[in-house]
């Protein structure tokens, strides 16, 4: 028998209570065992339904209960979740979590903590919601020197910019339209300022290259500022506007990493991610190009990575999962101004002024665009670079086109 | 020490031998222990080359050798393949192999006597060349029921269908291009006829669904009889016609699998899939629909896939990795028969007539079709219905609509 304790019971937690017991017997013929959900707990001191014979108060009964053997913390953010996660694996017990901010910030001490007893420490749920991409990455991929990983992280904001594309909705309209559908939080702030895709992105580039990566050394722009004009310029030319997390090897094991709206062409696989779809492109120097899509967030897709972490732990206990990165450092980041790429414009002025600034330029056009308004593609070059021929603009958006 | 012996050093064998060479240290440190190519047999007796110290004539040594952990079959077959597995598997070492056809045929019995013997038996590259799916839908989507998978499991004929998709090539045009860019062999039957897809759809259907699927009991349509008529009328209301396998579950543990081309609309994520790139979309009871994506051939993606079995083994030579199937039985696999779609038929005939034979019918135009050709998709129904409509009409193809 395998003991499980649940940690919160909110969207993913009762997910994960759903999934154990919907799916019980295949669960446990998968693993040869029995897995049972022992204990629940959550914040609030009142519990009623299926479960209620499961609910304690007392994190402790669970720290002191020999016979747990994993603890699911569905809680979020690094408070309580910091401290239950810690106590729980120097108490011996493996930790599945769907937290990313608590990975992405903590994951390196958690992951030594985890080694240093010999239990196990997953986070596949942190990543893509139910899309299989942590193992596969460190394990289906192994045999491949990793350079870069593109993703499409966030549903929120891929709903967003779907909506504004296809429907012609503003910004506003589009988050309105997805708080109402659930798919953005009353605070959207974590999702469409780019600090939810930042997370994963540090998650996804410390497993692939094997160090640390805090959020606050990664640049995060959001797509507030994307606006329809955006979206008409780049669907002229054949680009969607997507908002990309995307980390790159960079020599002497340093990494750049950084969250940002791109333009993406159609014919790119990640340019057809609709809605509140996620995918993560992984690029190796053996297997080329591998894409992994699916939904990155939901009460049963999440559940269903979680309880395949738990299956995984519950068919050996024992067994060295430490696929653990080392530690991080503060010069391990480097900003993406040494990339090179064309450059979306959209500024105030004339194509004349925009030649003479930028040289070789591709001018786009949009109906109904005011005649004092601009927009066109640069050849490729750095960020430095555009900034310094732009000087003399006002310029109202700039975004990378990912080729 | 890791001892490898490498069966076959053609397209796949030499990409292992490159794989475990050049990313040798990187090897080495995520197995934690040294990887070394030990032995390299192939059918001619003479060897040249960087690796020509390793070339050995007879399998026996190689059977006989106990510092040989692990066995990689990159032969092709069911002949030599078949007895060097059985051997080396009796010898208590395991194997790991490319060969679809082998684990499509035999993958029952060399599943049960790699765990009789202790060992392993892994095929993830016999599906999806380097795309990491089987790994995954064992092990991430272990939560899940699964219910389906639809794949698109065969590059050349993707590229075929693609090429007269996008540049009006007829299939024997096309075919001849893929073969000029060595993307299709001289003997096309496997690939064309769809064997290939049938094998691969077999190993995904034993996977997901726990019995052996034999590829004899898969009704299996190639791509031969896909006309650029067929491409232009799909097009015409946004479908993509796309060579499809198949698995579905039914009830009583039945399976329902088949190849066959079939319309996809646009807006599909499958549709997006074009050129040589395959991939596979699998739905669970908690997943939803999850789709993988990438290379399905080609010596260095393939290799990738073959050596992360490599090292998953290495890691830890004895672990139980058994996610065999049961045996399969005659009645197991169920026909498509009873599967309910709409269909796109094309026929000798007028609208006239293909309505009152079909009743509610979508009619189908292209620029340049014969008068006496008529074109349309039908209402949703199962096979056997729509054929018995059709009685009267001269029908010249007749594929599923996915839906
Ligand atoms: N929602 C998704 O689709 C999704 C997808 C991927 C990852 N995640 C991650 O999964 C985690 C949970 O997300 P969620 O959407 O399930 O959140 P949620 O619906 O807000 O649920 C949070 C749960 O944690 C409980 N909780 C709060 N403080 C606690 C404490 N001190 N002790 C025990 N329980 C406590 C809450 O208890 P009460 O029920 O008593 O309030 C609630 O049940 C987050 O890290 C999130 O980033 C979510
Ligand atoms: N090619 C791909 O992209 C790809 C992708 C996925 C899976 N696969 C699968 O991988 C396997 C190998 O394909 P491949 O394309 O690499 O084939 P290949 O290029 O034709 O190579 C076959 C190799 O097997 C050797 N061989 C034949 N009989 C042998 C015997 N009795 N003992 C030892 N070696 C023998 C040949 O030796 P010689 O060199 O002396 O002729 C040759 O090196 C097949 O099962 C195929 O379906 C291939």
């Amino acid at each position: 028998m395998v003991n499980v304790a649940l940690l919160g019971f909110g969207t993913v937690g009762s997910g994960v209570a759903e999934v154990l017991t919907r799916n019980g017997d295949l669960i446990d013929s998968r693993v040869d065992d029995l897995v049972r959900l022992k204990y629940i707990k959550r914040a609030r001191e009142v519990f009623d339904g299926p479960y209620q014979d499961l609910f304690v108060k007392d994190f402790s009964i669970i720290e002191q209960d020999p016979q747990v053997d994993i603890v699911v913390e569905t809680i979020g953010g690094t408070g309580a979740a910091l401290d239950y996660t810690t106590r729980a694996l120097k108490a011996g017990k493996s930790v599945v979590t769907a937290n990313k901010e608590l990975v992405a910030t903590h994951g390196y001490e958690l992951l030594q903590l985890a080694k240093e007893h010999g239990v196990s420490y997953l986070f596949e749920a942190s990543v893509g919601g139910g899309i299989p991409i942590l193992r596969p990455l460190t394990s289906c991929l192994a045999a491949n020197d990793l350079t870069q990983i593109t993703g499409i992280l966030n549903g929120t904001t891929n709903y967003i910019l779907t909506r504004m594309i296809q429907a012609g909705l503003t910004f506003e309209q589009a988050l309105k339209e997805a708080q109402d559908k659930g798919y953005a939080e009353k605070d959207p702030t974590a999702d469409v300022d780019g600090h939810d895709a930042c997370r994963k992105i540090c998650i996804l580039a410390a497993l692939a290259f094997g160090h640390h990566v805090y959020p606050d050394q990664v640049p995060t722009e959001g797509i507030r500022h994307v606006t329809l004009g955006d979206a008409a310029y780049a669907d002229s030319k054949g680009y969607k506007i997507k908002l990309l997390g995307r980390a790159i090897r960079q020599p002497e094991g340093k990494v750049c990493a950084f969250v940002a709206p791109h333009l993406v062409a159609d014919t790119a696989p990640l340019a057809g991610v609709e809605d509140v779809f996620n995918a993560i492109a992984v690029t190796g120097n053996a297997i080329g190009d591998v894409m992994f899509y699916g939904r990155g967030a939901g009460k049963l897709p999440t559940a269903s990575a979680v309880v395949a972490d738990v299956i995984d732990i519950a068919k050996d206990l024992k067994r060295d999962r430490h696929n653990g990165w080392a530690s991080g450092s503060p010069d391990l980041v480097v900003s993406d101004d040494g990339l090179t790429s064309k450059w979306y414009v959209r500024a105030q002025g004339t194509m004349d002024q925009a030649r003479l600034a930028c040289g070789e330029i591709q001018p786009l056009a949009r109906s109904g665009a005011p005649t004092s308004e601009v927009a066109f593609l640069t050849a490729p070059m750095p960020r430095p670079l555009v900034l310094d021929k732009l000087r003399g603009m006002e310029v109202a958006s700039l975004f990378r086109v990912l080729d």
